[in-house]
């Protein structure tokens, strides 16, 4: 066993995304106790941070000490109850993990579901919200990581508090890409990760719950199933005053990343993040449209940060990506569930969204898709990306 | 909000510990995807090392990407069922979270409690599994953090298989400190720790388990109650064959800081490294004795690593470590539950358990209790350490 030096890649994938140099060299700053005085007054600042990003004033908001799917098991963990019923939007990989959580957690999921690559329709959700007036959640995905697709978080945080339901929302690739807007929406519970439009490693995941939020996690009649997700004990050690009560050991080296990502973030501005997003985004359709590729979303609900590519017909899309990997050091991501063999998908997650990663892309992806002798247009798609910044 | 930058500490605490320079270098090396190939060779070589500190040829033994409760929790989420017995021995802080996690999910805890800072008597738990024919499993603590006491985890194993019950054990700052031996033991689940004696920021908790609890999980009645720890689940990412199963995000730069301390570990030669631990309790003990200190475990069950120091009478504990921390940048831990008031517990744990650690830290202990007028012997302390490593 020795030294392991990974290489150097080039991340455009569904993240993690590349990671600032800035960031990486965070995490290797000297370890110091989890109940530091020091290190509290940092917590305080990545919770004060995280309320910015997530745009909310909710006071339980910070860092799961684990990766989004964790972030995800938080929420539902600590809001459902055995036999409590909770609506969930299925449009990709995500929502189904969702049903998972409900069921685990001994509740009935009652789904509404939409092709994948297209948006939960809100009538429909709204119609499946008046049949079930014992609902007590509506969970829906802001941004399907597995298809590229934007549901719209406002209108389904507003339809579930018509229906007096609490809203879990899965915000892990939309934070820091698109508005998020938690006190905007007056979402409830809504968890995110670091690895996409923060550009931090993997490992963390933020969330942040509405009083409304936590006041059923207070009055719940059984325990939270989870031990180290238990937000009644997660609220001593982020939320005591002064004296934090001990739960877990927090990863500290991998907060002080996600510190200097924030540190990075509200230096270039949070609408400017939005902004830098949607602009590499345009650039990048441009080119891919020049080669003669197509997006699987339309583009009214197209993410930004994610864009799924449809394989032109007789590519062996596996070779592509390994040669895109090997050749040029640039990962792509492969379809997953129902697309997989059907699409690529390409990430502008953070500090991957900017010009030299789209360059670098398109530039490897002609080449790679003319040797193989795909039906693609050449020579036009790099001048096309830049014509699309003007 | 600007950069963080950590204090340079000593951290004698009960962890995290000092992390090795190299260490925190290799968290700081480029992030890299997880399903990458190379990643994928990277966590072959971290199995292996995992396999070699725990001493077992357990197909799965991997970490989990979360701190050590995550690690107790996937534990018990997946060998107990609603209605399972099980006996769990209490003689500390983190025998009591295994109560916890038994009654999350469903068990029925049958304790048997010793002391804080007694080891569990044997044949009391013998006794207890004798009229619990029931009891499908066996818990306890390898190393109670919280007192400093090894309990006898061969006999307690042993008395596990003889009642057919499996074997929970907590390894948490056991590992890599003290020898921990798996298949010696017939130990079924095991979960450890990265930030006490294997040196590495804390976020990660390795596991293994006997093919005996895997195929317990297997025929599981009820389905895991967590997504993120369900074995099932995380079998097809971290032991596919070549295609993995994607199921979270790995914490990829955690994982780096993981693969180079077991690279640090082998060099210095696992036996090497429990050698040193004793070697350096005896020199930090015979300094605390020099000055008239006295541990609450009796020698025959104290864990080298974390000490459990009486608190002389009439000082004030909290002003001691705080001058410590102020003073001189040395962390030390607080008596936790029963025990806080009572005792300070000094770790020495990994890059901790060094000769440069324990003259610092009797040095900055004698002159902060002298200091306070505490009844000490002053002047003797570090020659004493020094003497009892000849």
């Amino acid at each position: 066993m020795k030294r392991f030096e990974p290489p150097q890649r080039t991340l455009m994938g569904p993240g993690p995304s590349d990671v600032h140099p800035r960031v990486t060299a965070a995490l290797a700053r000297p370890t110091i106790g989890h109940l530091d005085p020091e290190f509290v007054i940092m917590m305080d600042e990545i919770k004060e941070g995280l309320r910015s990003v997530f745009q909310t004033t909710n006071a339980m908001t910070f860092p799961i000490s684990a990766p989004g799917s964790a972030g995800m098991e938080a929420c539902f963990v600590n809001l459902v109850e055995p036999g409590d019923t909770v609506v969930v939007c299925q449009n990709g990989a995500f929502g189904g993990r969702m049903k998972e959580n409900v069921e685990r957690a001994g509740g009935a999921p009652v789904m509404v579901t939409a092709e994948w690559g297209k948006p939960i329709d809100c009538k429909e959700v709204e119609e499946v919200l008046k049949a079930t007036p014992q609902a007590k959640i509506l969970a829906f995905v802001h941004a399907e990581t597995s298809t590229g697709v934007e549901n719209n978080a406002k209108d389904l945080c507003a339809l579930a508090r018509a229906h007096d339901c609490l809203s879990i929302v899965d915000a892990v690739t939309s934070i820091a890409g698109i508005p998020v807007k938690v006190d905007d929406w007056q979402a409830d519970a809504v968890y995110a990760g670091t690895q996409k439009c923060l550009s931090c490693p993997p490992g963390l995941s933020p969330v942040t719950f509405s009083d409304r939020a936590l006041e059923t996690v207070k009055i719940r009649k059984t325990k939270v199933q989870s031990w180290f997700l238990d937000l009644n004990l997660l609220m001593g050690y982020w939320e005591g005053d002064g004296a934090r009560t001990y739960h877990h050991t927090a990863p500290v080296n991998a907060l002080y990343g996600l510190h200097e990502s924030l540190v990075m973030l509200f230096e270039e501005g949070l609408e400017a993040s939005w902004t830098r997003h949607e602009r590499m985004h345009q650039a990048l359709v441009a080119g891919l449209e020049a080669m003669g590729l197509e997006l699987l979303v339309d583009p009214q609900s197209r993410l930004p940060q994610l864009n799924a590519v449809m394989i032109p017909d007789g590519v062996d899309e596996a070779r592509v990506r390994q040669r895109l990997l090997q050749a040029y050091n640039i990962e792509i991501g492969a379809g997953l569930g129902a697309l997989a063999g059907k699409v690529w998908r390409i990430g502008l997650m953070g500090h991957s969204a900017r010009l030299t990663n789209i360059m670098a892309c398109l530039g490897a992806l002609e080449n790679t898709l003319a040797s193989l002798q795909a039906p693609i247009r050449t020579g036009m798609a790099l001048s096309a990306a830049e014509a699309a910044l003007d």
